[in-house]
Formats: structure tokens, sequence, C-alpha cells
């Protein structure tokens, strides 16, 4: 049968099979929104017929600057199920490029959380294509935007019910856009296959398992990559959802998953780490309803994984994943062979990124899908997957490339983007350096920018720096590549002492020394007041490249 | 990304990430073969180009007359994965429908296992379009099949890598036939498709959940319907493969799941009653690594899901499909608001067909899409899903359709078959009769062809028969339709009596009126010697329909 894969077939299951289940909000004074997926449907419907007296015609975009709540949730199957597509905004992003994706995604009606109105308003006079706005409330609150109508307003006086037209799988459903920490941020459509099949897989065995028995969380934003699949996912199989609004502090995180019996939740590494601490002062506050809590957006230390295990019995999971590949691609979760290791080495595993999900593909690539010139002789003894693949011994650094029916193939209006992203062959190249062993798991050593090529070898930025902030006496480190004469890059670090802590070059490199060969070890550590910063208070390996652009080092590096 | 879902993309998971997971056969000798899905992928390979030079093209069939072993395994992926499709035939057909099917699929090639050449034999002289025989051995026995060739020969000196095409995913990898009760069996034609999205639900957490930390063993032959699915969802994942080979009585069954630590096994309800048998009298085999036992082709009797869960902590769920349905529809889990139910109503909902797994659709019709005389007065107070839907009560009998991406959408050479299976929007009749309650239970009553129609209500043959056999004195019962002058049809009940016991027509009527509203009595009871049976050895209603096709009863039916 040609029945198309779409997201008005993951809502209808949940409307059918489980039309009694609740979606809890937390609304922004407290108290809590309950209704049920029959409840969704009716206003689902409300809204498309909404959209359709607005003029927003199929294939067009609606733009939402949300929080995490049933609205959202709205939102998240309207446009799709009437033909239309919902761009999630990320509304921390900067003015200029806040701007620029609205702009370019072409919305024609933005929908606004109260909250982030104000922001909003200071971009609104920028706006080219939107032709009108909706603030997700009651009533529509003191605005200079214009025209504006309330949500409630908006849907009031419609059906509940909507005769969903037919749509292909490969018509866009959604949008988000990457951060863009370099240049201007890129446009990722999604298909209705994709998030169809990536919902599919979300409740494998194999990964984050979600279930119609679950409660599911979602901590990380709904503009952040489809949510990470959670709400798509859990309507799928009917599961109750707790959307937190804009109370993602950890306390109330805490206690929404004690008092709803959350059982699933998802979220950056900080917030599980903030939790931890906000349980320890607040004991009385129950966890134990939580199964499992799955972390991405960057690699939680291993300390915090056992003392979740530990203290609250509650597995945390890493996955990584992208914008780019809707997002979940690979999952820390530990295959049979691996269940009966030493806790130590248990651990390791579960600090990776885990294993490729169930659909998607990955390969570590020789830089330029070359052979790297040591390349032979590492792989020697080793199985390499063809010429370009690097060995599978969890050593060897390569491109982090990905391919699946959930990756998307292209950047929206970026010809030049898409020259640089993707390979001649149809994969993804990630921007990762990664390793993968034997039993098939990934580890993300780096950015492709930021890694140090000496030699024909890889050198890590990202493990030199967190070895460097492992000293005592360091607050903060950074290492670059600078260019040297006869190994191309050298690592170079920049350390910040810790106030009153002391400690010269040497005996850093030879805290470095106890973990890493000799030839990693930067050949000059800089002494500096400061790191530069970006914008959302990342390291700002830029200014300091150029900054160290003329230096060129020279003589021996020291070898393994 | 335009990423198809293919048979390929499920071996080359297993290869990439699982290469040396085991699949373990039974071989006719009794012995065990081992090997792993790297070996199993090289000699996939060597049968791909075997085909190659057979000049077997692209979109052709070969046809398998095999057991569940691991070269039947291979030839699972090589036709498929290099663009061509596998027919599995069921050896148990009567000649005239196994020489139908092997020229109506148009087979070029026939696998043979040494235990069926002589099956094939009996037939070859018929198959208009099989050029050649290859037997599933090291070496040809002694046959009359001409030419033929052994397997081990046909794949010795070929390569073990195969550059695999690319595949349409909507192009066929296999072919099974309907056992065709009445008529000509149909044929079933798969698509890469529909085994891949079949394979990535079998694994959801919802469903079977067929983990890569599983070992599965399937029992249900690999000719009925893809052996469930079963082969396929455990490469996706990488599971442990136990193949029974011939040896499928309840003894090796058991054995092969104590020795090879089996956690998923797949069978119709006689093969675990038998090996219940079987175990008691062995206490000494121990299943307990067993996890769950999934039953499918006819319902499991309530008392062999209580003896399973008491003695072997193995929890049996019953699944629903048809081989139209690639095959899994239905799985009888239990979802969370019914896992705290007294333990009768537990059984009572594990002994049904289930809910609609994810991705499939289903619905309960009136008869011929009209509403039934007395649908409106059912309905009240209930929710009817449109005016055709039967309301979800649990009692309301209609005729169950389905709908999905693994549904096939007409038959191989059948215009005259789709018109009566398909509707005119797209669904297929199961030509099943079914209930289903508010929770989403399908409750298979009776074939639509069997069902009492009797004054616009129904009355189920099958829960008459089986209510007649659970007397004491009954050893076989059968229940037709007969013309009726007033109410259409009335309920007419053909009974065997057990050797030495007796029993009037008076006291099996009031044997069922302590279950059944007195209008579901049957008017007539009958005694026979014996009850007509088909080949295959079920109880033959068209027989008896005919024999009392003259029969018009009359009088008032007892209203409820």
């Amino acid at each position: 049968m040609d029945v198309q894969l779409t997201v008005t077939g993951l809502l209808d299951r949940a409307v059918d099979l489980f039309p009694d289940r609740e979606i809890v909000t937390k609304r922004p004074d407290g108290s809590l929104h309950r209704y049920t997926y029959a409840d969704a449907h009716a206003r689902i419907c409300r809204l498309a017929h909404a959209l359709d007296d607005l003029g927003v015609e199929r294939g067009e975009r609606v733009a939402t600057v949300a929080a995490n709540d049933y609205r959202h949730l709205e939102l998240y199957f309207a446009p799709p199920c009437s033909g239309r597509s919902i761009h999630m905004c990320n509304m921390r992003l900067p003015d200029e490029h806040f701007q620029y994706i609205v702009n370019d995604a072409e919305d024609r009606v933005l929908f606004v959380d109260p909250a982030f109105v104000e922001k909003v308003e200071a971009n609104a006079d920028a706006f080219e294509t939107v032709e009108r706005y909706v603030v997700l409330a009651d009533e529509v609150p003191e605005t200079s935007l214009d025209p504006v109508i309330a949500y409630e307003d908006l849907v009031a006086d419609y059906p509940t019910e909507y005769d969903w037209p037919e749509v292909d799988e490969r018509d866009e459903c959604g949008m988000c856009y990457t951060s863009g920490t370099t240049g201007k941020p890129k446009g990722v459509a999604y298909t209705h296959r994709a998030v169809y099949l990536h919902s599919l897989m979300c409740g494998h065995v194999d990964t984050n398992g979600v279930s119609e028995s679950d409660v599911v969380l979602p901590v990380v934003p709904m503009f952040h990559a489809n949510g990470w699949g959670l709400p798509y996912a859990a309507t799928l199989v009917g599961a109750k959802q707790v959307l937190p609004g804009v109370h993602t502090d950890p306390g109330s995180v805490a206690e929404l998953i004690a008092d709803e019996e959350v059982t699933v939740s998802a979220a950056v590494p900080t917030i599980w780490l903030e939790m931890a601490e906000y349980l320890d002062e607040h004991p009385e506050v129950d966890i134990s309803n939580i199964d499992r809590l799955t972390v991405g957006g960057s690699a939680p230390p291993e300390s915090l994984i056992r003392r979740y295990d530990e203290r609250y019995d509650a597995p945390i999971i890493q996955g990584w994943g992208m914008t780019e590949t809707t997002p979940l691609a690979t999952l820390s979760t530990l295959r049979k062979e691996l269940r009966d290791l030493p806790a130590e080495e248990r651990y390791r595993y579960r600090a990776t990124a885990g294993m490729p999900v169930p659909g998607i593909e990955v390969r570590i690539r020789d830089e330029d899908g070359e052979a790297s010139p040591d390349a032979s002789e590492r792989s020697s003894g080793r199985r390499a997957r063809d010429g370009n693949d690097v060995p599978r011994d969890g050593e060897s650094m390569g491109d982090l490339q990905v391919r699946g029916p959930w990756v998307v193939g292209e950047y929206h209006n970026r010809p030049d983007a898409n020259r640089e992203s993707f390979t001649e062959d149809g994969w993804l190249r990630t921007g990762d350096i990664a390793t993968m062993d034997e039993h098939g798991y990934v580890d993300v050593k780096d950015r492709t920018k930021d890694v140090i090529k000496s030699g024909g070898e890889w050198i890590s930025s990202v493990e030199l720096e967190n070895e460097l902030m492992a000293h005592d006496a360091v607050a903060e480190a950074t290492v670059i590549a600078v260019d040297h004469e006869k190994w191309q890059e050298r690592p170079l670090a920049c350390v910040v002492l810790r106030e009153g802590a002391d400690a010269s070059a040497d005996e850093l490199r030879e805290h470095l020394a106890e973990r890493f060969p000799s030839w990693w070890l930067p050949d000059a550590i800089e002494f500096l007041d400061a790191i530069p910063r970006t914008s959302t208070g990342k390291f700002n390996k830029r200014v300091l490249r150029e900054q160290y652009d003329d230096v060129v080092l020279e003589g021996e590096r020291e070898e393994a």
C-alpha cells in the first residue's frame, strides 16, 4: 500500500488509541495546565482552520518563538498536518541571526510566547515576510507588534475536526536553523518521512525505547532540532507528556519529575548537573520514578553518569546528533558484550557518543578522504572499512560522517554550504573529529576546525584542554593549532591560572605527559588573564588563532 | 537525504556493527552449524555472483522450498540485495497449488532442501519457468531433478564481496502466497520498504522489542510470511539467530532454547502446547532464559498463557497478522492502564489479538460498510469512529480492515481478488470478523464467511464451537449458518460425541446458555460420526454448508 509516513500519522495514532492520555504544562504562573490528546487534537484542528483563514498556503511556513508548552505542541502538528511547515526559531540567537532566519524561511505568521515578545519587538522592523503576530496567550499583552492577536482568540471559533489533506512524505513538515557559530545560520528542512522514521526509531528498544507506558519530559527546548524528536516520538506511542514551559530551573524540573511520575527526560549535561545539586539540598524530592535520562549537546562527564547511577538509579544515556540529523544519530547504550565489563570500562563506554542507532550509518574518514601518511602503518593488523576509513581501534581520529533517512541532504538556500558539508557520495560531513572502536562506539574528539594536524597525525584540542583544566592551578585553558615548519601544525595552549595559584609551563606539560604521548604535548603554553569568548560564552578560538597567526614554531617534536 | 529503506540496509548494519554475532543452525543430523554475520555476508555475496552467472535478471524471482536454516537465511538476502526477489514456497500446499504458485511467480531457479526433494520431483514436470534446481546441501542426492547442482558447488568459487546495486525501496524483495483455503493461492509481493519498516517496528519497545541482546529462534517456518519477519528484524539489530532446521519437534525446540540461551521465539500455539508437555516430562531442561514467546496463526487458549507464566515465567504474547501484512499488525501486550487489573482480566486481554502496532491502522466496519439495522441503538452512549465503524465496546462485531506501510495493496496477477479484498478507500479487508474495545484491543471472532448473520446481529461460529468442545461429552463441533425465513441466518451445530459419552441437544443448548445470550443458541444440533476436514486438517465448513444447503429454519429465535 502506498501509505505515506507523515506527521499526521503520528497524531492520528495517539488520538485513535490513547485519546485520554495527558499532556501537562507548567504555566508561567507555576500552575499546571492539563489536557488530553483528544483535547489537543481538537485544538490542532481549530488552529489548522485558522491557518486557512490567515491565507497561509500549502508549503508555506509559520514561525514559533516559544517555550515547551501545549500551545507549542499544537503548532508541532497543525501546520504539518495541514500541509504547511513549522519553523521553530531559536530566540537565543543574536538579533542579526534571528532576523536572518525569519527572512530566509519567509515566515508568514509568527507565534510568540509572552516571555519573548520583547525579543520579537526588537527585531520586528527587520522582518520582511511576517504579516501577523500571534501571542501564545489568552490575551494580547501591551506590545508594539502589529497586527497581533491572542492565540486563544485566533482558534476560538473553528470546528474541532479537520479533513487533513494527503501530503507526500517527502514534503517539508518543519525547519530549524543551526546555531551558526561561524557565519550565517543554516536552514535545515525536515520532511514528514524523516520525522516519522525518527519517531519510530526513538521507540526502538536498542535506542531510547520511548513507550506508551513512559511519561516524557523534554527539558531540551522544542526549538532545538524538534526537541530532540521527543514530542513526536511520544505522540506516536501515546505517552503522557510533561512540558516545563519557561520553568527549566533545576528545582522546577526535579519537582515536575517527581510530581508527574516522569520516566524519561532529556537535556544538556548542565541541567542534570544542576539538578543533582538541587536534589542534594532537597532530599525530600524523590525522583526514583525516573527510568533514564538522555543527554546531548555536549558530552557528560563520567562523574555525572556515576552520580546518577549511584544516587538515583537513573542511567544517563548520551546521545549524539545535530540539527541536520533530526537529531538522533548515535546513543551510548551498552551492547551485550560490554555489560559484564568492570565498572570503569562500562563508564568509559557510556561517556562516549555511542553506537549508530538503527537507520543511521557512520563512517570516520581520513582527512579529505585521503589516507593519512601513517595510515598504512596504523592499519596493520586492524581492519579498515575501505581505503579512506580510519581503523576502528578507538584511537585513530578522522572526519565523522553520517548518512541515513533522517539526515538532511542539503541546506535551505545555501549551495555554498552544501558543497562544503556533503560528500560527493552523499554523506553529511558533521564537522566533528571522532574515533570508532571495534564495537562501533563513536567518541567525538574535536571539531574539525580545531583539531591539530601534526605530521599526518591528529591531536585533539578538546582532550588537552580538559586535562589542563583538571590541573588544580588552572582555571581555563584552550588549545589551538599554530603553524610549524616541519610538522605543519603543533599545539599551543592558552592558560588562565586560578587566582593565587601558580604553575609553570613545564609543570603543566608534565601533568599532560601522564596521560598523553609526548608528541601531543603543546610546544608552547601562553599564560593569559582571560580567554576571549563568543557571544554564547564559548571560548573564541578564532580570535586566538588570529592573535597567534604569525607564530611559526620550529624544532623537533618529541617522538612517541 | 534520499536514503532508500532496503533489505541491503538491514544486512549492512549487522555486518558493520555485529560481524561476530552467531547464527546457529541445527543440521539434519542433529549437529550444530555455527557461523557469524560476517561469514553469512561473505556467502551471501558469493550467492549473488552465482545468480548473476545463472542469468537471473533484476526483478526476477528465485524460489525456495526450504526449512529454517542458514542457507535459507542467505537466500533471504542475496536475491533482494542484488535486485531480485525470493519466493518462499510453502511445500505443504497440495501439489496442484504448489505447481500453480511456482508458475504464477515465474520462478527461474528453485532452491530445495534435501528433505523436500521428493515433493519437488513429484511436481517438476508441471513447472513451466524453472530452469535449474539447486539442492541446499554439500552434494546432490539421488534425484530426477535436472539440471541440478549442490548449493555449495554453486557458490564455491565466487568473491566474498559484492557491489550491491542501488534498489528502489518500492521494488519487490520477496513473495509469499496465501494458503488458499478457498480457490487458488494468492501471491503477495513484499517491497524492500515494507520489510525494512516492519523490521524497525519489530524492535519497537511497544511491540516485540527485538534487541541486539536477544537470541532469536523462529520456529514458525521461514516460508510463512517472512518467518513472521523475525530473520529480518534480528538482522537489523544484529541479534544472535538460532535456526531449528527440520527439527521443530517440541523436544528439539526446548533443548535449542536451553542450550543456545534463546530469549525470543515464535510459533503457532500447538508448538508451545506440545513443548509444555515435553518440559513436564523433562524437568532437567531449563528454559528460564526465555524472555517472551510470540504466538500467531490461531489464538492461544488462556490456559496456555497462564501455564507459561506460572511455570516458566515466559510470557506468551499473541500477535495477529496475515501474509498480506508482512505479517505483524496487532500484538497483545498490555498497555499501562491494564497492568494493574485482576489476573482474570489481564489474561482475557492477553488472549485477544491485541492493539495495532505503531504504523498499522485498524478499523472494524459494519457489514458492507453499511450501518447494521441495530447500529444506531448499539452506538448510543458509545463513540463510533464514523458512520461505518462499529462501536468500540468489545461486543460489536464487524469486518476487520487494516491499512499501513507494510500492508500489500494488491495481489499478484489477481484483479478479481483485488476487487474483493481491498476497499475503495484503500484498506485491506482481512476476511476476519472482530470486535475492538475502548482500549483498542482487537478480538478476532470469526472468518467473514463463517459468521452467522442473524437479524442484523452477528453470531460467532468460533465461540460457539469452542464452548461446545469445552463440554465433556463433545469430541468435535462446528457451527455453520443456515438460511432462516425471518432472521436471514441462524446457527446450526454439528457435533461429534466422545466415544461412550452421551449428551442431548437440549443439554448442549443449556451448556451454551450459561455463557451466551439465548438468541445465539443453535436452532438445530446435528450429531455426526465425523466432521469432514480439509487437506490441512481444518474442519471443512464448505462441505457442511453444501450438505445443509436446502435446510430453511423457521420459527422464533429467542430474544435476548
